[in-house]
């Protein structure tokens, strides 16, 4: 039920990753208008099952709201399939805070975690940067978090995006060791003395060089990098646009480009790369974009049956644990 | 003597300015090389005066160390020019870290300021907005440091920007007033209280939608920002090129839509806007990119004599001043 364009989008989004990766796929939301939406769709031999679900989380409602009081919601209702093992993993384009809570309040925590994280996709010069965390933390993260961050990090870039030996940066104001906050000075000898391929500071620009695989900073941070990155793609858009179709030859320019132009849209839309997972939860747990449309939904869905298949989480325990045991 | 292009850039900006804005233009630096180099430019009816400094702070050199122990480089020589009311307001292109220790050494803050900032000016869809602090601090900003960002951005925005009630945001997760961390939360309501004109809580994408003229952040996430906006604008070009050239008649798109990407690419260029002002030090201080041409140093002298001619300073006192009775 979450999501800008929920259920459409969704409902659609289902079908068509059910038909595609002869996956099982549970719709869980208001009965009723789930399976009136349902069949609007060609199942083909996909398998879909509806569970029913009374409640709805809005998107602007209060996650610690959404998880006393709406016991019933979909995303509540999702995550005890999860606990209950009737299904392997979730996706949701609804209320990230709510799906957090929710997620954290009834499947908990990975053994040895302190905060679980939001891990974006970002599209670089080469192929992909991993940005975390990008939300799941409202700023005050300390030096440990962020060391943990780039366990977890590591093991999403090696497990789902067939990095080897992800290189590792710590975003900072300056690329030389003695510059950064509190928080990133304290978590510098931390990422030098662990096991991952730590390449030490990076700047906001390295994010998108393609210089690193995974940079790794605060939830406050991340999320405003993130947000800009979406707001800049669109403005970058909106201006050649404006500047090609300006001049009668640039117009004759421009319905050349177009084609390319859409390329390149592709190229930084995020609903190619499909949801971003909760990283740290107990449970596979994939974010979709509030706007998401049915493709996004199809790409989650994907990336979701992924992150179990690889098995992200037992690294990400194994990974911590190693790390742990060096400390103490 | 400072940024990646000196001394040459920093004198044929010089030369230029004296020419075209009828100023004084004094250069300071080693009084040999910078007297060589003058030599390669015309300096028609222009003014300009070489102040000899035999030290040079090196672009990664320490801050601390230069205030300590480089009495005589080029930036601790023109801030002695400003104490001694023998220069009005001064431009340095060299180390910012470097450039903000020895003004505040030397020249002192704001009276009834806490912590200075450095303002950008990021392009966006309609016109521009002010970001600040972007990395006069390195973290650790209070609320009520975000308060005297806010004054101080709402001067530069009306002053230099002419924008007559400039809408200032607070750079937060959420735009709704329970999103943020503990700082924004702690930052909200004392800018409710203030009368500048706060439209609330901005995300990461109002930065460059033009819905907002000034956006007040902490200096680590404004430092990483602007340097992703930097990458990202970069990135994008590349990307977009490449694209456009791949088919034969998409060759022919960019061909004609050449002229249209390098008139964009001069709307997102940081040169076009001169330098980024120190807010909060007591005296007129517009620091360059490392990376400025000559056009660029021209610019930020403008900036500079702007800054001076419009009394900034004096404006960002008096609304200090104003809030701290409103306090008491």
């Amino acid at each position: 039920m979450g999501g800008d364009n929920a259920p459409a989008a969704v409902v659609e989004g289902a079908v068509l990753a059910a038909r595609e990766y002869e996956i099982k796929v549970l719709l869980v939301g208001q009965q009723e208008v789930v399976k009136e939406t349902l069949r609007n769709f060609d199942l083909g031999k996909g398998s879909i099952e509806v569970i029913p679900a009374s409640q709805v989380v809005l998107m602007d409602g209060s996650p610690t709201e959404a998880v006393r009081r709406k016991r019933d919601s979909s995303i509540a209702v999702a995550a005890r399939l999860l606990k209950n093992r009737d299904a392997d993993a979730m996706v949701s384009a609804g209320n990230t805070g709510a799906a957090l809570a929710t997620t954290r309040s009834l499947l908990g925590k990975l053994k040895g975690l302190a905060r679980p994280a939001i891990a974006a996709v970002i599209p670089n010069a080469v192929d992909v940067t991993i940005l975390l965390d990008v939300g799941a933390n409202a700023g005050g993260c300390k030096s440990e978090h962020l060391l943990q961050f780039a366990i977890m990090g590591e093991v999403y870039a090696k497990d789902l995006m067939g990095k080897e030996n992800p290189r590792i940066g710590l975003l900072s104001i300056g690329e030389e060791k003695s510059k950064g906050s509190a928080t990133t000075l304290g978590a510098f000898p931390l990422l030098m003395q662990s096991k991952i391929n730590f390449v030490g500071n990076v700047e906001g620009k390295d994010i998108v060089n393609g210089t690193v695989d995974v940079v790794v900073c605060d939830g406050f941070v991340g999320n405003a990098i993130l947000k800009f990155a979406e707001g800049m793609s669109e403005m970058i858009l909106q201006l050649i646009r404006a500047e090609l179709s300006r001049g009668k030859l640039s117009k004759l320019g421009m319905l050349l480009a177009e084609p390319a132009l859409r390329k390149f849209k592709k190229r930084v839309d995020y609903t190619e790369y499909g949801g971003a997972p909760l990283l740290g939860i107990n449970g596979a747990c994939i974010i979709g974009h509030g706007k998401s449309n049915a493709i996004a939904i199809k790409n989650a869905v994907r990336v979701a049956s992924e992150f179990v298949s690889h098995k992200v989480n037992n690294h990400i325990e194994q990974n911590l644990q190693i790390m742990n045991k060096q400390d103490s």
